[in-house]
């Protein structure tokens, strides 16, 4: 069993840097914030005999050594960045669970044919840069580093460049290294275990998401002296976009979500009629069919809401991913290990995008979930127990080691 | 006659202080921009022979003595400051119109009987700090000092702040002047008097406004892990109450606007349903109980909406003025000197909120108005010809004449 204690603690001195406003953290990809978190958990890795490289995309891969030298190493990760109102465990809890699990194995003496690799994921929450999971999108080769790093935050900094700022830009060639499996401990961030009074997610699949970013171009104007019909109404158009968004996803009930979480007016001022207005449409769903036909019924309706009202719309895809299937062996031992370990468990489907999605691409891959309460994610008011994560963390451990082998 | 070239080259001159992105303006109220024009402005007002006077809320008074020192000066100006995307001429032609007629009568020796106070009134465009027309609200006794003072910016900076930064905050009380009159010379902000081939505006009367603000409260969700029935989502309420203003505006045509400028998300992430939206309304009618009616339609609608989905919905008015009826005589003035110099001119209401609306609290106070390209204002587009802007200060040359008497 893994120290509960302990791992508390960690969570509780992690969130001590980048604290948000109201409790929860603010610690966005590449920011000051970031690089001080960073620098705490490679002095934790350290302090556990692990040695840390870094690759060109800022992941911090801390390796424990495992006693065959040819094995390739199981990976167990998640990611130290936040949203802007983040909580202090998305990410955050699979990232120290799996230092905790380094920990444990230290204490109990444990060794381990396979080296095992506690990963911090740059950039996974995509709310400074898009796409989410970026850094694992690069190792997976669903990225080119080129792309990633011309990617710009809403003040218009790149990644690259902020990467180099904050001074984590590795020397390690992105997607060089090879994972004999990746585990990955996180939030559920909904209801669904809670409410099931389960203590375990056993992560079958993930839903596949789109990213589209619309461009409304309307005609800035007066809003007193311009009439009404001579208005080139791009947030009109917008309200109407969100509408259908709406209709689209309820539509598609149940197993599809749809929403808007960012928007950019432009001039915003408030007697002005917008030029331009920039938003993101957020779609969801584990079936392919469902998920393919919602992106496409949003870009056949939204041209012709905005044709009505004489608003030019593109819209650009900035981030997917399909839905996943995890690795059913690797699936199998979370299953077991929570039956051993004596946690009730069920199965379920991630609604939010991982860095496991894309390691699923090029390794067996799957994740452990554990309850929060009311579902409550991407909020400062996220919260879960300390019962919770050592639950989810000691059925970290025993998966890892079944395949690990001692 | 006053100097048309003189005149342009001027306007020409302020433009490149603040240039904007696309051949406009950005000289927001009290930036480093905002006081390098009103430096530029001081020094041709003391080239002209005036001397200069600044109140507490930074507007700036330059006066051309007058041959009775009894008598009350005659008031001409507007406003130097711009929208973020603004245009060249929106308010400078009126502040640099007066000053060419105070050139034109120094080059003329003309005395009047009355002093003339070209003035420069500080944020009157409101893009920074609400309401619009702050510095004259304060000067008409609307507002208090400590209020405008108060009022911040996006970032959080106050008004106070920012004009002691900027070193424009003057020692004159705000409102001890007393006016004999106020005209104020603008380009029309809306396609009626290009559409009626019109030189010059006789402006009679001004619509009123409300900035009503809304701040609706969601929960900060993910969009992926929340399913679409455990949403509190604030962006669909905003969106239906976009429409619902629309609605209400369209009910009360003609003679009606609305319309939303200006919006902030938080925290704005890709993907993050918003915890809470903020944005204003700006509806507005030269019919009093239309405008207020509108403003009642929409605060008791708006809740209705927010109700059924479960986001708190607060309002607060930050913006409001009565509709206007602009003096009598005054706009006889304007209109007799239209015909004197042979300028078709048409009677118009003034779409857009002017210094003048406050101005004419304390004195009588009328406008002259010429078109402007298709209507377009508050966008960096917006464009107008030398001869109307000669034309609108030919016919304030004039009409100051008129009552500051020779
Ligand atoms: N887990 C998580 O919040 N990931 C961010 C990517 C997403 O939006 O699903
Ligand atoms: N003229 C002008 O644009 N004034 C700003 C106040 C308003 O929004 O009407």
């Amino acid at each position: 069993r893994i120290d509960g204690d302990r791992l508390w603690d960690s969570l509780m001195e992690m969130a001590k840097i980048g604290p948000g406003i109201a409790g929860g953290n603010n610690r966005q990809t590449l920011t000051d914030e970031d690089a001080e978190g960073r620098a705490l958990f490679q002095s934790w890795c350290e302090a556990a005999g692990m040695t840390m490289g870094v690759d060109a995309m800022g992941t911090m891969f801390a390796t424990r050594a495992g006693e065959d030298s040819q094995a390739l190493p199981v990976y167990v990760g998640s990611h130290l960045d936040t949203q802007p109102t983040g909580g202090k465990y998305d990410g955050v809890l699979g990232v120290l669970g799996a230092l905790e699990a380094v920990r444990t194995m230290n204490d109990l003496g444990i060794k381990t044919k396979h080296p095992i690799v506690v990963t911090n994921w740059a950039n996974e929450e995509g709310a400074r840069f898009a796409p989410a999971m970026l850094a694992s999108g690069v190792f997976a080769g669903v990225h080119d580093l080129d792309y990633a790093y011309g990617r710009k935050d809403l003040e218009g900094k790149s990644y690259g460049d902020e990467l180099k700022r904050i001074g984590w830009q590795g020397s390690e060639e992105v997607g060089a290294r090879k994972m004999h499996a990746y585990y990955e401990l996180h939030i559920e961030q909904g209801p669904i275990l809670e409410a099931e009074g389960k203590d375990i997610g056993v992560v079958t699949h993930c839903q596949g998401l789109w990213w589209l970013e619309f461009t409304l171009t309307g005609r800035a104007a007066h809003t007193g002296s311009t009439p009404m019909n001579m208005r080139v109404n791009a947030g009109l158009a917008m309200s109407r976009i969100f509408e259908m968004v709406q209709e689209v996803a309820m539509a598609a009930q149940p197993g599809a979500v749809g929403g808007v979480g960012q928007v950019t007016f432009s001039p915003n001022s408030r007697n002005v009629l917008p030029g331009s207005v920039v938003f993101t449409v957020d779609i969801r769903s584990p079936d392919q069919a469902k998920l393919d036909g919602m992106r496409a019924e949003i870009e056949r309706r939204a041209p012709e809401i905005c044709a009505e009202l004489d608003v030019g719309c593109a819209v650009e895809p900035v981030g997917h991913f399909d839905p996943v299937t995890f690795a059913p062996e690797l699936v199998e031992n979370v299953r077991k290990a929570a039956e051993r370990l004596g946690y009730s468990h069920l199965d379920i489907i991630s609604g939010a995008g991982h860095d496991a999605c894309w390691a699923a691409k090029v390794a067996p891959a799957t994740m452990v979930m554990c309850p929060c309460v009311n579902g409550i994610s991407h909020n400062e008011d996220e919260e879960i127990s300390k019962e919770w994560a050592t639950a989810g963390t000691d059925v970290l451990f025993h998966a890892v080691l079944e395949t690990a082998e001692i």
